[in-house]
């Protein structure tokens, strides 16, 4: 075990580590200087674990949860967009199986005057990524320098690219020892986590779409509120307008699940064409983020904007802008066959019939994951082309024989692995199920209350 | 943070990590599988600290906690000392302050006709060491080669060393880490810890000394019960003969504190003197070591016998004996000038009379600390000389002016510091105190259940 580089700073972290552990609270300084202190490299990483592990089985107060945020947002850059005169406003998502509603939302809320300056992640485990999606279109870069990025923001009004080594170095360095660490489920860290990236971007306000079902992180409602209110709270301790929507993840969202598909699917919604529940969510959040952006009087007004801006062919084109902007190829907004294509194609076909009941959406995840569309681990590389496309989701009827989805694949091995997952995720009854979830179950947030 | 050097292994580790996390029970091929990883190096130490604090605070079931004592205990070499024909038994205690037990048994013990293997340790924090006692005696040698250990306790029955390399390099390693990372402080690693160092030593039984009170680690008695019985009942499930006496430490044991004042007020009790306290704990422990030990038919005929070793001499002469065969300095016995002497004596006086009625132990031993006496932190070094006499404990009276102690230092500065302390920690009250504290609280263990 390396020693660390001060001893009264080593002390003082076994002080802090010690009253975690005894469910004492800590002090705004405490939390700053374990924070601090690690992101310099002053103390090791075998306190930090410790500490971190106490947290998720202690729990944090919310003024504890603030101090760790506003820290661990403070370790870094916090971009200066007030150059820019439009309001700015993010939306963040905890992740699910086909949820590309950031692709949609960016130049959709940029089209109604709101700047949307969105900084991302890559997919890991059995969801997608931002990221990927993107570099599904060729030549679209994601890693620019913090200049060119509010550059774009003023000419577009948009602009989406990676995490810089600026922003929140702390989270970084504490990420990667959570996911060694057995430390990664605590809705205190996840929360720091978000929010500290997420305000370090300079935003006046923050949609949070909180991901609940079997393709979620949180798969039980009261776990995604929980995290939802967190955020929500944290946010506003530090000054932000943020409202949180609970939506469901029972089901993928959308019909395509691979990073080009994904693409896909965004321009046929920007289209205004796609599947309902990918619109409609999209719809939903775009009205929130015109809401909190100050272009619109309410959510109604907010997703009737948004509509327009759609079928006049402004938000379209907006995407358009942007994805040339960022050096990738414009020309699949036109002609989608210039995205990478998958060399084979097989359906999945339904042994019985009846009616989809269900699925085990996070099986769905890990199918495109197998077919290499994803991660399972954070160095691995991610083909772009493959994923699969579902023809029946929970309430439709299908007859034996009947293709529940396509595969799109490079690799046969894979591709069968793939389909057994697929068959295996969707339940087919004899009769319709009963009841339908909502796509959104709740908003959380005292914004949400006003309107 | 540096790359585990199997990910194979690095991805079992969190998974262990995470199931304690989850309060669910861990087999012995888990436990075994990280202790042994650990300690060939083979997983590092920020996922041992998660682990750690995770078992703080989820705790272990008694079957966990046996496999963890098994796997420390084989993570090293165990002692075959099948070629001493004697029963071999050892006493170990939690630690306290004037806690001298060690030094008077073994050579007591073995005047019977029992082999004392005593591996001991170094006094940290308030409490003090054997081994920094046994040095205070000029050669006194602690670093006995095995060999060298077995060859003494055949000639002599009884040797005291310090924890060789070969011993549960596991517990040293862990406890390196626990010290470091706020996760001491659990019955289940305590258990661990002490139970894997005894049982290397390859004894037939163990007499564990369970201290509670203010000076004592396990201030409660509740505590110090739970820990007795969880390492009376890892003993037995190890095959071993296992007795733990909860005993008090809410004032020091006997009347001097500090490493050659422990060595004089031991030769005392050797030779039939020493205070009323530490002789009657020494002769309840001694008699447990020789019921244990084959050699007694009862705790009270182990004692009788005890008592007549010390008058006899035979006692003493062991303990001379011991000296000698270790290096040391066997004139200290009829010649205690010969040991380390303090430059200065100063007492300390009561402002008040009145009757003692509670002593702060902790700051009683913590004192002698800041008097150089014992460390602070591991590395510290000791100065044998120096220490406190106490002249009044609990239920004495005391006329103001009176001395309560006598300091015996080599720096001005540090006497004042502690003067202070000792003054502070001795509680004063018009009337003396109406309930004694029983020196044996409790026994717990089969064995004394039988007896």
């Amino acid at each position: 075990m390396s020693q660390p580089t001060s001893t009264l700073r080593s002390f003082r972290a076994v002080d802090v580590i010690r009253k975690k552990r005894d469910a004492v609270e800590l002090s705004r300084e405490e939390i700053e200087g374990l924070v601090n202190a690690y992101t310099r490299g002053e103390i090791p990483d075998y306190q930090v674990s410790a500490w971190l592990m106490a947290v998720v089985l202690r729990g944090m107060t919310r003024p504890e949860t603030a101090a760790l945020t506003d820290a661990m947002l403070r370790s870094g850059e916090v971009l200066d967009l007030s150059d820019i005169a439009a309001k700015k406003v993010d939306k963040h998502s905890t992740g699910g199986v086909g949820d590309k509603t950031s692709l949609v939302l960016a130049p959709l809320v940029a089209a109604a005057g709101v700047a949307v300056p969105m900084i991302s992640g890559r997919g890991l485990g059995h969801t997608g990524g931002t990221l990927d999606k993107l570099e599904a279109i060729p030549g679209f870069n994601v890693n620019l320098p913090v200049s060119e990025f509010r550059r774009l923001l003023g000419v577009c009004g948009c602009a989406m690219i990676g995490q810089t080594a600026e922003i929140a170095p702390a989270d970084r360095k504490l990420y990667a020892l959570r996911d060694v660490t057995g430390t990664v489920e605590s809705p205190y860290l996840i929360c720091a986590s978000i929010m500290s990236k997420k305000l370090a971007e300079g935003i006046d306000a923050l949609v949070l779409d909180v991901k609940t079902g079997s393709g979620a992180f949180m798969k039980s409602e009261k776990d995604a509120a929980f995290l939802a209110e967190l955020m929500v709270e944290t946010g506003e301790r530090m000054g932000k307008q943020v409202v949180a929507l609970i939506t469901d993840m029972d089901q993928p969202l959308g019909n395509m699940i691979g990073n080009a598909l994904e693409v896909v699917e965004v321009i046929e919604v920007l289209r205004g064409a796609g599947p309902a529940d990918l619109r409609e969510l999209c719809l939903e959040l775009a009205g929130w983020m015109l809401l909190l952006g100050g272009v619109a009087s309410s959510v109604a007004d907010g997703r009737e904007q948004s509509v327009r801006l759609i079928s006049s062919g402004k938000a379209v084109e907006r995407f358009q802008q942007m994805v040339e902007l960022q050096g990738g190829d414009a020309r699949v907004v036109d002609d989608p066959t210039k995205l990478p294509q998958a060399s084979h194609v097989v359906p999945v076909t339904s042994a019985n019939a009846g009616y989809v009941s269900a699925m085990q959406c996070e099986q769905i995840g890990t199918a495109c994951v197998i077919l290499g569309g994803g991660r399972e681990r954070k160095e691995d590389s991610v083909d772009p082309a493959v994923g699969i496309v579902l023809h029946k989701k929970v309430g439709d009827s299908v007859s034996a024989g009947e293709p529940l989805a396509t595969i799109y694949y490079n690799h046969q091995g894979r591709a069968e692995q793939a389909r057994k997952l697929i068959v295996a995720s969707y339940q087919i009854t004899d009769s319709a199920p009963k009841i339908k979830r909502p796509l959104v179950h709740r908003v959380i947030g005292k914004s949400g209350e006003t309107h």
